[in-house]
Parts: structure tokens; sequence; C-alpha cells
């Protein structure tokens, strides 16, 4: 026998949605209103790889865009990975933001792409060094995530958005927004697409995943029909035919107009802990600067240059923390010279939406402890 | 004002379940009891990649399998294409029965491919030929329908299947079973699965599209775990997360015992479909031969030689029946000098199961009026 006391394990791992958020009853009933309906054996049979077009209509109109300009995917790594396969060829440069959604930089690199990560400031990315990088190779494209950034809570002011259209004009390169979080807002007020700056210049991806459920692997892509038509020939030859019960059932979640109550449900769950972790950082850990964010899931630190980040993760856990491993969220530097090895060793990203203020305060003073030690 | 009369267009395309056989309201009512019950939150969040476990764990006793075997993913055609991203290299060989399903060859020649195809006698390949290719290079794997073949109906004989484990076995290649229609028998007895004589050199797949419905998207692979954990890395890397509700929809359809009741609705419908296409040859195009299948969905027919089969499909629009081209069912052929330009022209395939009897006879009564011309 020990006199060990059980620690509740703090989960700080991945971003998904909290448990009590995930509308189930609303799902049943709007899937068998689906299924009963006049759509039911059209939702059941082969459909075609644009995805159900009922969704492409309300999508369309959302974005002011034609159907034909939306491919509706099973998630938006899928469309990442889809994308990268028809417009990537190996050896072209994806430029991303420094750090980014660590999934995407694998996608990249996994398609053949050598991802350059543009340091991101609290307002957006670094504009001289994405200048710099595009001076030295035109990308394929540059990936944003312009709100609420995963991993690092930022969203990209005005400013920066016109000048990454201008950029991206200018170089003729597309740019790649990716907007999952966009719609979570807790305060402030929205800015501008990149789509809504420069159309012809941009990709738009989002999902379902965090505004109703990841489980029914609703993501879309919108660009031009130009992009979007061998795009969706390319699902087509790989996935076959789209998954139309789930699809029909995020248009029926709408009609039924319980997709802005459920919106709204988020906002006041999610609220209080953004609030809660923002006030737990800086008193537990008042020396360490992070963008706060204004929506979002996620806020991340950069631990102290003096701390100790070695077996930084095996550490946590002894104090029953999970993290995830801050190297992952670093694509290569654009400074070759810089020393790859360590980057965003110090790099903490802290994803606030599955728990609760409680935990959360329990979980950032042991981070802190942690790094005191 | 013409005297054009209108002729109902007949479809002798797409290989898809009847309409009248996809059980709206029996999925309906699935969906409901996993979302509303103990389970229903677990639906809606991110899952683990290798699919639903409760539909892993049912699977792997329907098999004799551990849960670690299989890989459920969406829809067949999108493991093949995981499964070739992950163990062909460009310029491997990738040897399939010819004809064969037009979407699986240009799945494997996307990814790199050679795909030489073995000529399909009405017992299974031609065991000569396949040597024969297999003596001139040991291929990746060889891809069989061995039930109710796609596209041409045929069954491969329990020799066949005997001895084509045992090359496999001598020569180190692997099986690729793919067993969608297996099922599916109207007559007849079911013949082991190549897994049966050699699970160490077989890989399975078969989905729920021909079984429930198509738009549920559920496949599996069955293999060693050794080859099934890195391709559920795979999956997870790009797809991220499976879609659980239409899983657990199945998992659920099976408890309820719906599974065994709707075949045996499928067989009572298609079998009489069989029967009248199968009469309708006879009658109308006695002197073509064709492998009479017992179940599936498909029979096939070569036209004569002295056939004119220049502009068949535009011809067989002009009489109101949809075809699918023949040339896309044919892969390489092994002999090098063979004519390829030509290879599959007069192949015809007759998808029968989403006809009536009375289209279907009166499909093939214009099939063979249009080639006595």
């Amino acid at each position: 026998m020990t006199g060990k006391v059980e620690t509740e394990q703090i989960l700080f791992t991945r971003g998904v949605p909290a448990v009590e958020a995930l509308p189930t009853g609303l799902i049943s009933e709007c899937l068998q209103a689906v299924l009963e309906g006049p759509d039911g054996k059209t939702v059941l049979q082969y459909g075609h790889n644009g995805g159900y077009l009922p969704l492409r209509r309300m999508l369309s109109e959302q974005y002011n865009v034609a159907p034909e300009q939306i491919l509706v995917g099973n998630g938006s790594l899928h469309l990442q990975d889809l994308l990268t396969a028809l417009i990537v060829k190996p050896g072209d440069i994806i430029l991303v933001e420094q750090p980014s959604y660590d999934r995407a930089i694998k996608t990249f690199r996994r398609r053949g792409a050598k991802v350059i990560g543009i340091p991101l400031e609290h307002d957006g990315i670094n504009l001289d060094a994405l200048e710099q990088a595009i001076a030295q190779k035109t990308p394929a494209f540059l990936y944003v995530i312009p709100d609420f950034q995963n991993p690092a809570g930022v969203t990209t002011s005005a400013a920066k958005r016109q000048a990454l259209v201008d950029l991206a004009e200018r170089h003729g390169f597309w740019l790649v927004e990716d907007v999952p979080y966009r719609t979570l807002r807790y305060s402030g007020e929205s800015i501008p697409l990149l789509r809504d700056l420069n159309p012809a210049r941009t990709l738009t991806l989002s999902s379902y995943s965090k505004l109703i459920s990841p489980a029914l692997r609703v993501g879309y892509l919108i660009g031009p029909v130009e992009l979007v038509k061998p795009l969706t020939k390319l699902a087509e030859e790989t996935i076959l035919a789209p998954v139309l019960p789930t699809q029909a059932a995020v248009v029926e979640f709408h009609k039924r107009g319980y997709f802005a109550s459920n919106l709204e449900s988020l906002q006041q769950l999610y609220a209080p802990r953004l609030q809660a972790i923002v006030k737990a950082l800086k008193t537990h850990l008042p020396g360490v600067p992070f963008a706060e964010p204004e929506g979002g899931f996620f806020v991340s630190i950069t631990l102290p240059e003096q701390t100790d980040s070695s077996n930084l993760l095996a550490r946590a856990q002894g104090v029953g923390l999970a993290l995830t491993n801050g190297q992952d969220f670093f694509a290569d530097p654009l400074d070759e010279r810089e020393d790859k090895a360590h980057l965003g060793e110090r790099f903490v990203r802290l994803p606030f939406c599955a728990l609760t203020p409680i935990q959360i305060e329990e979980g950032v003073k042991r981070l802190a402890m942690l790094i005191a030690d």
C-alpha cells in the first residue's frame, strides 16, 4: 500500500468540443426528419461528390458564391490533403504561420512540399519575414488561420489581411484561409475574411466540427470553379461519394433554427472558460506574455528562455497534466541557419473549451509550479 | 411539331442499389437509437481512426480476427486508395482480373502502379497467364473480386482460389480480395474466402454500400496488424477521424436484426431481376456467351467480333440506352504486343439490380437491335 493520492488528469491536449456541448437530441431529430422526409431515399443513395446539393446551396448563399464553387468533404483536413495533392508538386514551397496547425504542416509535407514557417505576431504574420520568404521563392500557397489561430489564438488584423491579399495578388500565389473557429467569437468585432478582400486569390476552408459535431465530418472548401472542378473529380476518385445523411443533417439543423441557438449555447459555455484561462495565466504565470484571444479554442504561451524545457511532456504527465509537443506546431524556419532542433520546445498550446474553469485554474497552476521547479 | 415519341431511358450504367431497397425508416430508427442512447455523445465527438470500436468488434467476430486487424473507412474505394498509397511504389506492378472494377484500375494507376490485366474466365482468372505475369515480375498485389465479379459477374471456383493462395504464398505477394457483393447470393453455395484459405497473405475489403446503403460510406479492410496499424495512421493523417454516426447505425442495424431481414428483402428483389436479364440475353442475343452469375449486381457480355462497335455509346444513347464505356474496365494487357487501343471495345457491362424485369427485357432488346443493324 502506498500513500499515493489520485490526481485528476488535466488534458491540455486536443482541441475538441466540450462533450456537454454536443447536441445529440437535435442531431437525432434532424437525421430523422431528413430520412423520413421527401429526400430520404436520395440521402441513402450514391451522391455526387461535390457534396449534398442543398448544403452547397445554403453555403453558396452564406458566402455569396455559386454552388459550383463549393466542395464538401469529410472535414477540412481531408480537403487540405486533396488540395495539396492537386496543386502542389514535390519541392514546392508552402508558407504557414509559425506556429501553425500541426496536422496541416504534416499533410503538406507528406504531399511533398517544403513547409516554411513565418513568425506569427499578436496581430498576424510578420510581414517583413513574409516578403523575404516570397522573394526567395514564390510559394504554391500561404496557409493562414486568420481567426483565433490554432495554436496561438491570434487574430490577424484588418491591416495585415489587406497586406496579405496585396502580396498574393502581386506575386501570384493562393491564400488558403482556414476558418473553423471564426463564428466562435466571444467578444469584439468580426474582421472581413481574406475572401471578402480578394475572392480570386483565396481558397476558404471551414467545417462544422467545432460548431455542431466533429464526428459528422462535414467540412468545405470554397474557391474558383476552375479549381473546385478538378478537386471534386479527385474527391470522387478517392472516396467515390459523399456521406449524405450527416451533410443533410447540417442543412436541417440550420432550417430548424438550431444552428443559431446552438452557437449561442457554445459561446455561453466557452466564454467563461476563455476568461478563466486568461485570468489563470495572468495570476500564475505573470511574466509570460501571450496573445489574448477573443474567441476560438486556444491560448498559447512560450515559456521563458531560462525555463528548463527538457522532458517537459513527461514531467507534466508526472503532475497529472497532458500537454501536446510544442515542436509539432513548428515548420522549417525561414532562416536556414536557425536551430531547428529546439524550435517550439518551449511552446505550450492550451486548448480551453473542453475543461471547466476549475480544471483550467488547476491546470495552469500545475504548469506554473512545474516550470518554477 | 415532330411526331417524336418519348422513349424511356434505360440506364445500364452504374451498379447502384435499387432505390426502393434503401431502408430509410430502419436507418432513421437506428440513428435515433444510437444518438439518444448511452453512446450518443461518443458518436458525435472525435473518434479514433480505426473506426467505431463496436463495429470493429462486431466484424472481428464475423471474420474471426482481432479488432486491431480491422480498419473502417469511408467506403472501400477510400481503403483501396490508402492501401495503394501505403504499399505501392511508382513502377510497381498490380495485377487485376481482365476486365476489372474501373475505379480500382484508375486508383492504382493514380498512385503510380503499372496495372496489368490477367484474362478472366468463367471460373476465375486464367492461371497460366497469371503465372506468366508473376514470372515477369512479382506484383505488389493481385486484386480480385472473387464473388459475382464487377463487371463480369464471374465467381472464382474453389480450385482456382486454392491456386491463387498457393501462388501468393510461393512468390510472396498480397492477395487483395474485394467482396462487397458476396452476401448477395441468389442461388448456389458460398465458396470460402481467400482469407479462409490463407489469412496471412490476404487483405479483405468489403462494404455496406450494396447491403444497406451507399451513402453511409462504411467500408472496411481486414489484414495483419502490422499492415493495418500504419494504414490506420495514414487514415488519421488524411481524414483525421471517422464518421461515427453512420458506423454506429450499421451496428444498431445488426443488433436489431434488420441486417438479416433487409438482406432477405434484397435477395427477393434482385433474384428475379437476375433471372430476367439471363432470360433476355438468351432470347435476344442467343449467340453471345456470358458467365451466368448466382448473385451480385452484374452480368456482362462481349459483343461478337463482327459487331460494329464504333460509337457504341452514342448509338445506344440514340435508342434510349445508357451504357458504360467497356474500355474503362480493361487494364494493360499482359502481352505488350496486344492492341491496347481496342481492348474492351466490345465489352458491355449490364448492372441489373436497379432496373425492373420489364426495363431489363426492353433494354436488352434495344441492345440486340442496335448490334443487328
